[in-house]
């Protein structure tokens, strides 16, 4: 190792340069943190064992004593997630002089608070996306085996926990939540996205709905699906527009087959059919089945 | 904390009450246990160290001790896996007053051992599969690498184990171990398809073969493939109708390029090739190649 | 489980008879070791605390402590980056009679060593990715959520140190590190294709970039897209023939949207854009943009 | 490693004969397991956390929230005690034929349920303790410093817990709990001693209090004292006798020094003092003090 | 289960009364957590790689890199530590009601930034010791096996960081210490003895300095020893006195054979000698040996 | 923090200055690693398992299945032991120059398989000292009481493992596994003693043999006793006189009751007892008892 020395110790005095690191630096105040993939996967889990009790978390739980264990839930939940919001908060405002730490903590604990509040009528819309994805699937055997092993479900149960965060501005957490169920089932929703009750994704694998994508209720997508955004032209300075709507409306009843592509701020009616592999840039009117030609 | 616990536990309360749970709610009776995804991992891994000795485990090993390990790891497979079907078969089968613990314990241990008992020939044909993988791709520099790094055959050892496991009646589990490979790689192999040897997949995230698919031998396959379900009306209660031939028939020799979508109970012949990005819905003849028309 | 035993112990003898393991049984030499998944995460990990300082590692880091870090992650990133390539010689190379133990050491300290010396300049192409990605998304919020949170960085981060490792002629270890990111992300990078900087990769599953794909800087690809190869007659003994150059050539300021398949070794000239669910198997001209004929 | 392989192979063999292992081998019948010493560490956590709320465990808890904390960590304990008091009953009635699996599950928690039963009279008598070794010791800062640093008071928490589930006549589980306190403290409390209330021991390293022993209220002890049994002739057989009262009595108020020891069924009288390294073999009256010569 | 669930209900019920907690009750503030064992455990791991580089701490270190090694400990330590003591400061004084989190937060920073100012004339203390007991012990192989292997040099070590942590002030915290290692060695050293240099315990189990013990250069004690403290009578109100001087002076070149105890504000002097198993009150002048009366 | 950093950095360079750590300082030469603590923790569980089949190590065991477990046990044991040996040779060797890494190597492997090979007779010693345990105390319920958790067993296990490697001339992991018994049960056995047959410790806290000691067959010892060595005078030159005979010796059938205190090369006859906290420093004939004089 010795001989190597010398070589490494100029490689670390280059990389200690700051011209070097100054790009892709991030410099932290006191007593700040960064956002934790693993906590937020605790975070998850928690959440889960909240929504579907009996089904995830290690206790055997039976209805006498079900309180006892969604009360410590819960305020394991909120410590965790204030935790992390506030870290989120630190990270993206790295600037603001004027919130001190404590004002950030109590935002941070507020938010987590008006988040898990939102947790009974998400149970109730899971409900719906849960018995939409076992009708739709002729494979599946019981509701039972959707929610244990479904990437689809899995996939909106992420969805609709970042999506509540995100309507509360908080910021990075949201993305992070989504890009965990990105990495497990390659089902990437971004969780700006709106989305209605009875959702179903059968496998999943490379379907991407986009940041400002409406969906309506009871509609169906397969794998490889993207509602993708219009290219748009960067503004005077040259600089990237965001947030501005840009992807596809789908209305209640759609149906969208494996690798069909749509793109841009197009409406597909209510009832529509998109066929597998096809490209769409244009609306479809309400009820249509729209196909590849193909021999 | 103690200004936001009065929300929390409003919130608590909502979630403990009966109508808000009931449709999420799994209850157990005493002793019973959910099947673990951590628990099937490790059958998994003991599975693969059994397979391809040498390849995986911790253990040095060589010839003569070879029988040591492998009797270890076979009596410890028995072991794990006879508690995870024992499991599996109490979450699917909650309402049958008749069989007692005792008798499911046995049938679990006994459906593990017959399980085992496959284990000679599912490694001879993993061979021909890790050969053909190796054959196909001109990236690949050794057999080694193929059963070390690839995520198509990774994939197609799990589908072998669970379709093993699948024709022997057990509910849930080989779903679970399917799934494993689907979040590891984006192939997404159901445990039901019937599939010969010297199958490969190269790159395969995004692949599907469904349920009821038929893939004979010496069939390759590329990424985003889909072999995927004709839509079922409901039978006359409204139901979805379960368990019908739905999907495509592979014979021997075909070649399914990247993101082609076969949909339905279609036949496509001995050699045939279907180019990527296909839409194919009725049955190709022996030979032929079948394109997208492009630019 | 004593009723049991008797049918383990058939299998047990039938998987250890040599003409069963033996297509799939790997022999070792005293001392030698398999590359380890789990250490290659590490040695990853590492690369990211050196070269994001403050993004990735666990402690909190400021200028005046940043040389202390750096210099203790190179030791470690040497000491372990120079284990796992002394596992990945032995096991390429069971055969070389010549090469002691202590030469292939010596070689894979200073294999490591050399691997170490291009950080300084990964560092500087990769401040070119994350700008790109940034500039090109209109839904990321600032660089530091693509250096957190984009797949498609993270992609490129494994491929950029799979690809330094590649060129030393390093067995195993690169396309190990590129199929960690492959199950991550769905995007599968080979470590040998050639890639210039200012790349980006949006959402990303199912992504395939072969082998000997060439590059240039400013391309911006999306999901599903494959530069996939063309397959090759086999040689004069029917052997596959390995190293050729068949995968496509992309210029500068090339896009290629989702699900598009590129062919062979075609050309795609500056400029060009290949619209969603193409199908491209010869050359376009600089500034051309090629489409689907759809409804 | 090879050229050893001979030489490790005839020691298996040895080892492997009957002859040799028959005098140390333990063996089992379907379903049993061995008491986990693991878990019986968590169930005196659990206790720990149940007794002393907001001293162990990790979470945060207020009185709101305080029933369901206890709630859940009842539950808990309950499932984890049950099953290693069965594995003790296992494992000390080889050869019951009449006991079935499922009457010794059901005996196993009821076992539990009335262990459970005790801990709020428990926590009563160890609030007394820690009050008593607080006030005799100067050292102390408060009765939190008790609780949570001293080895004394540790001690006296498992022999409680040990000595409760040793009067329900379960088998090995109260001589482990004794065991590990012993081996974290030095201190050696049999399960079978029956202790009063306000009982310290300070430093503790090497104080042995035997099965038979008796102690009143408000005893005090230090370090290296032993209260020791009395050695038995054989019965007529030559067997050992087992269960005989041999160990001293101790009544209320009594003080031992360090390294004192105490043999045999002596009375050692209401408030009686005996100093340091003191051999002693006959009864004490009250109040006296008993001493070593020394320079 | 359901059968127990009852009985538990109402012992949960019980446990969770105001009357039955209260004593053993301890309530937090937002924001604050309980000092951590398995922290300070890392707290001592980290101060044992500072001050023996090459003994302690995985990597593998040489003279040009140990700075950054050292430097990235230190930093570590500063952090872990500040925490720790954050949480004795907010255990100790829960009515502090002018003291705020930030001012509380600050203090256990200086406080950790003084401890680690001391480290340097600690390593040089330590040296000492560790060559007096390699000197003391025929069985002693080298200096190195000292310093790996001693438990009475590592209670020697563990005293040596409480004592300086005990100077500052810190509350719990230097106890805790002092308790790993009495765990460990049997050794228990109170934080509040003043030692000097060339110390050396050999064995240890058992033996005990208390906490206003004076021991001088160049003494050695064996296991089994106590030097305790004079029991004092109540002040006028009953209350134990704290914080007197009530433990024996041993002045330099002292030696202790093992199990002697030492009893009360005696003066051993220089150069005496206490034979085992001694019970001692009173001074001992100079260069004088005490012995036990033995057949 | 930043505040804190300037103090830090000075503490830093302090500690990193070679007049500083050079005495407590160890230098590695390349690839040498440190004994570790934890893999001998390992190696002993591997040595019980071996052992004592059936009542350590996680599998169910029959006898069918048995020779694979050892088997595989065996294996594991001899590369882990190895590497220690291998570690404990260049830690204690450091100047060694004409033996290289290879032959070390070797050595260390050889000197494993001959420790193996002892393992055969120390099971059959084992398990007279299991069976003088349960007949000593008259508490123990059973001999698998007496192995699963009697510390007086456990140490003698250590002991009887570090004794082998001791007469094979490994340096340091004899030690180590000692002390590994001390720590967790305040016995602490030097390796090189030579103790017979049907040996048994009861409590055993602070009880010390020391390196020359010598004991007989069917020898019972209690909690504090010392086997302590004579004080030396140093030799011509001031060094430390080191490896002469200076403990007691024990003859067959000899008992020492608790806190008694043996010291330098005395013979303690056959079947004589020493009582309790009595000091002897010389000759005790054949079936004599010596006593404290006591009130």
């Amino acid at each position: 190792m010795q001989e190597h020395d010398n070589s490494l110790n100029i490689t670390v005095y280059k990389l200690s340069e700051e011209a070097s690191y100054t790009k892709l630096f991030h410099s932290y105040r006191e007593g700040e943190t960064l956002p934790s993939g693993k906590a937020l996967r605790e975070v998850v889990e928690l959440c889960r064992s909240i929504l579907f009790p009996g089904y995830f978390g290690k206790a055997r739980i039976n209805a006498e004593t079900l309180r006892y264990h969604i009360g410590v839930h819960v305020e394991t939940l909120h410590t965790q997630l204030s935790r992390q919001i506030y870290a989120g908060l630190c990270f993206s405002d790295t600037h603001c002089e004027s919130c001190t730490d404590r004002s950030r903590n109590e935002k941070a604990a507020q938010l987590a608070e008006t988040f898990i509040a939102t947790l009974p009528a998400m149970r109730d819309t899971l409900a719906t996306d849960a018995e939409a994805t076992y009708r739709n699937d002729p494979a599946a055997q019981s509701p039972a085996e959707v929610i244990i092993c479904y990437p689809g479900f899995q996939a909106i149960v992420n969805y609709r926990i970042a999506h509540e965060l995100y309507k509360l501005g908080i910021p990075f957490i949201p993305r992070m939540i989504a890009e965990m169920a990105h990495s497990d089932t390659g089902i990437d929703i971004h969780p700006g996205a709106v989305i209605g009750d009875h959702f179903s994704i059968d496998h999943g694998t490379g379907t991407v709905i986009g940041e400002t994508s409406v969906i309506g209720n009871h509609v169906r997508i397969f794998q490889g699906v993207s509602l993708a955004g219009e290219k748009l032209p960067p503004d005077e300075n040259g600089n990237t527009v965001r947030g501005v709507t840009r992807h596809p409306i789908l209305e209640d009843y759609v149906t969208v087959y494996s690798n069909a592509t749509l793109i841009g701020p197009i409406r597909i009616g209510r009832g529509a059919t998109v066929c597998g592999n096809v490209w769409v840039t244009s609306d479809i009117p309400a009820g249509q089945m729209v196909k590849q030609w193909t021999k």
